[in-house]
């Protein structure tokens, strides 16, 4: 059985929703990254990276987002989330993954997490306001020349779908002007109606009582 | 035939790389970075992001390091440079090139491209102090967890070698002790002997005269 490691409102929710699209037999281990559950030794064992999302196999660990969905779609062909039999469709899926784990999560990462990048308060500041830019950018880029519609690869839903829902929800709060993005916002809409990312969304509430 | 757009001294190389591991027949066209040529209009009809590299086929370009050496690997199988019909196998190796992609030339790129995310020339002072800490950090944790040798798979070449090899050699000059890598050191021994790593170094040279 596949055990899914993650934590809520953290990019995990991505690979979260395409093991629901699979119908992938899994479990879930979350950590609370308020506690640092990330950085404890138990967690260190399954991924020295001390970082979301990992899936472990029978096989071992995979981490990484777009590595655990490519294999979610490989793994799981039936629900056909990737061309991967297409080295050229599959790899138009790939480049976009990328961009949003290489560009645009790194651009979002340097609100929060600019400690990773510099240690003096007022770098971080500055960088930190230099977010909506370099975000817009991403967006208006996907907008205006990646995302084909209404998926991101055209008529066929695939794992880029649910990476994009989970980074783009990130301009919440960032002081993006989000009616750039009618496509984008669209989109997003259209994700909340799927049962798979309604439940995904739902394990990253706070435990009842 | 497939057309690959490449600047010397970028990441490119990695795919540069690949595509004489994989026999490929292409062409090749050189940007000059020192003359923006990524920024012009012709470029940015086949790349909108004004990045290298990028992969000219007959049914479209494919852009960012992992998708292409994917499709590369996954379009010449019988030079074997990825797993890509055992998906765990082939998580393992995207996992790596992802965190390359996303983490390690990210945290390298904080030193020549600070200013993708901050202004104040103060800021960009301090990411780039910052720089030898975040990258070695990075490269302990490949040396130590991630590397298996004599490749990065273990006894099979894969896409993920001439990957790290290519950010590996960013170190130079960027006050890293590189006594603590002796099994990455080895490794860019190793992969510097290869036939198609110094053809493709051939290539980043200026031209004569």
């Amino acid at each position: 059985m596949l055990k899914f490691f993650y934590a809520p409102k953290t990019c995990a929710l991505a690979s979260h929703i395409a093991l629901r699209e699979a119908k992938a037999p899994y479990e879930t281990v979350r950590l609370d990254f308020g506690a640092t559950d990330q950085r404890k030794p138990e967690y260190l064992a399954v991924n020295p990276k001390g970082r979301v999302p990992a899936l472990a196999t029978d096989r071992g660990v995979i981490t990484e987002t777009p590595a655990i969905l490519a294999f979610v779609a490989q793994s799981f062909p039936k629900t056909r989330l990737a061309p991967v039999d297409d080295p050229f469709a599959f790899a138009q899926v790939q480049a976009f993954n990328n961009y949003l784990c290489a560009t645009v999560h790194v651009a979002h990462a340097h609100r929060r997490r600019a400690s990773r990048w510099a240690d003096d308060p007022a770098a971080i500041a500055d960088m930190q306001r230099k977010v909506p830019q370099t975000v817009t950018e991403c967006y208006d880029l996907i907008e205006s020349q990646m995302f084909k519609g209404p998926w991101v690869m055209g008529d066929t839903y695939t794992i880029t779908d649910p990476y994009l829902f989970t980074v783009f929800q990130w301009v919440d709060g960032e002081g993006v002007d989000t009616s750039r993005f009618p496509k984008l916002m669209e989109h997003r809409q259209r994700m909340s109606q799927r049962p798979a990312v309604q439940e995904a969304l739902a394990m990253d509430q706070p435990a009842a009582g």
